[in-house]
């Protein structure tokens, strides 16, 4: 068995590890990052990618905003269609602030580059993680890797890793109180070669379900439409994608819709979950392993990017000064964000998708707030001040 | 059989029909009004006082605004707690608005005074409303009073009575839409001869259920808790009601909280309803006739005087300048504010009520809202705007 020691071991190799992995570097702290896949498969994740201005401040302290400057696109704002109507919500007017179209398989691969560059300590293909003494003096973290086992001890354990993974399920379940949401619906996604049709996104409400515009650059298109849980991607041909997408969105737009193949065609479900609390003697959860919001609104990773800030700073703090206050506050100030982000994500849904027992005046619910958003400054504001990011 | 002409029928003597009356005489068109009831019926119904400027600015209009400068209560803004927790919200700097606590009851009895001064047409007790000839070029409402059958020709017919009343139901089942929402709890409702717990009004989202803290004088409060649709009001003896209002409340509002006897107790179920559309031929209809709100926010009379507003501005173009517009676009431009009305009662209600059906993660969404409503300044100004009343 190896042994080795380090200051922060950080489980999970996707992008709230990484970034935090990057951040500790900077400041002279050491971790190790275990990742149960290969960098190949974890490049191959696609994922949504607007990113709020935190997470930009946090990618720019990490020394890997320079691409991203340079191929992202600065959206500064936001269409909201319902039926034929559609308006838009300005987020630089209303908060000065955008936010950036900017893939999250880039950011992961900027952070790569960045750890590699650095010489970073990335462990791939880790197997049998285990997460040991964390209410002692020192913790240590054990996994299984080309046939041999591991041991690394450490001062602190970042679980970054994810709904599935193992970090959330260490902390005793007579001490976690989880909460939890299933919608009953899905998102059917397309990724196709064709310039979209918006430069902005398009939120869709329609009679027929929900539908989503929106894009990776000037040539690839990304959309959804709301789709039953039953459905599978095989029973979409992309003709029937393409035709209930058009349904769903106002004429002037399903009129200049470029349509083509698909190159990519899946189904996600949409699930809310909270994990409370979100520290554990030496263990911090990050990102999905303590949280999940539905994708309407993006908030998955800028929420993932919050929790990696408070981190951070918490343990800068620890190391820097021996003060604790920042680690032993983080559950607490990270959760205060993550309601808040989670209350957006599921106003936003509920606003947007239509609801098997829905009656017709709660259709009508739907169209009254829209409208009032449509027509009312002060909503427009709350709804991008929520959009672009609530401060840290 | 009794017959005679007027200009406006206005079937339903509650203050909708009183003010438009009012208003309608005060611009030299005729008018009149038949009331089921007498008029010490109508004046003994305890209703909710939360005055919109629209309704103060309608009754300076009617000239019956003296009385309630003198005796109403300006309120600048008011509190909503959770847990034991509280905050407020402050009409007055975020809007430039307050508004009037008043009982509906005075308005009532303001505006009898005022018809009768000025030798208003009401007919009391009438029974076997019908309305007829709708389609045609003057409108019939034929009723029996003291044994008599009387008959009014009439230009049009304004339906304010009530969501019970004639009125609707005169429109073909086949034309009219109707929307309803029934809330799965009561409001257990206690009035008292004690000084209100606070000088503003005091909305509590409690664990227990909802609670409101109300006023109609500085020795005259009403209370209010949540309660099951199967609880009868001689279940609660006083005791137990003030028992469970103070533990809904944040202990410091509990412990200042003077009790007494109750001189009312009643139970209200919540409902929301909309029927469209509010005009049929030589019909309008106005208030609870056309539409219902939870009192969750007390929109119910403002909603009513909303209407009164473009039904008394409809006529008057058309009786002074002969054009219809006015009318002819009354149920669209009537429609489009109740909907935003029924909407925030609507989200008020879900805000601040416990559901039967509600799960750990619905009620943490319902502390995450109310906790973004402390915290951000464009969230209290869309429910100030909508507190203290619309524009017109």
């Amino acid at each position: 068995m190896s042994e080795r020691r380090t200051q922060i071991v950080i489980i999970g190799g996707g992008p709230s590890g990484l970034l935090l992995s990057q951040l500790l570097h900077k400041r002279g702290i050491q971790s190790v990052v275990l990742e149960r896949k290969s960098k190949d498969y974890v490049l191959s994740r696609i994922r949504a990618g607007v990113l709020e201005r935190g997470l930009l401040g946090l990618m720019e302290e990490a020394g890997i905003g320079g691409r991203m400057a340079k191929e992202g696109f600065a959206h500064d704002g936001t269409l909201i269609s319902y039926g034929d109507e559609m308006f838009r919500i300005d987020f630089k007017e209303l908060t000065g602030h955008s936010v950036m179209v900017y893939g999250q398989t880039e950011v992961t691969r900027d952070l790569y580059d960045a750890r590699e560059a650095m010489g970073g300590q990335i462990e791939y293909n880790v197997e049998e993680v285990e997460i040991h003494d964390l209410e002692s003096d020192a913790a240590t973290v054990t996994y299984r890797k080309d046939g041999q086992t591991h041991k690394i001890s450490c001062d602190f354990v970042a679980g970054c890793d994810g709904y599935h993974g193992v970090s959330r399920k260490t902390i005793p379940s007579e001490i976690r109180k989880e909460y939890e949401k299933i919608y009953p619906f899905g998102w059917l996604g397309i990724l196709s070669r064709t310039p979209p049709v918006s430069h902005e996104l398009i939120y869709a409400n329609s009679e027929r379900g929900f539908a989503l515009c929106s894009m990776r650059n000037e040539n690839l298109s990304r959309y959804y439409i709301q789709c039953d849980l039953t459905d599978r991607p095989e029973d979409w041909s992309d003709a029937a994608f393409w035709a209930e997408l058009k349904r769903r969105l106002p004429p002037e737009v399903a009129e200049k819709m470029v349509t083509g193949p698909s190159i990519e065609k899946s189904i996600a479900p949409l699930r809310s979950f909270v994990s409370e609390p979100m520290r554990w003697g030496r263990l911090f959860l990050c990102g999905d392993a303590a949280h999940i919001v539905p994708p309407t609104g993006a908030k998955g990773l800028n929420t993932a990017a919050s929790d990696v800030h408070y981190l951070y700073n918490g343990l800068r703090q620890f190391y820097e000064t021996g003060d604790a206050a920042g680690i032993d506050g983080y559950s607490e100030l990270a959760l205060a964000r993550v309601w808040k982000a989670e209350r957006f994500s599921w106003w936003f849904s509920s606003l947007m998708h239509r609801y098997p027992e829905q009656s017709a005046f709660d259709f009508k619910m739907q169209l009254a707030e829209i409208e009032f958003l449509r027509s009312n400054r002060a909503a427009q504001q709350a709804m991008a001040e929520n959009y672009v990011g609530l401060p840290y």
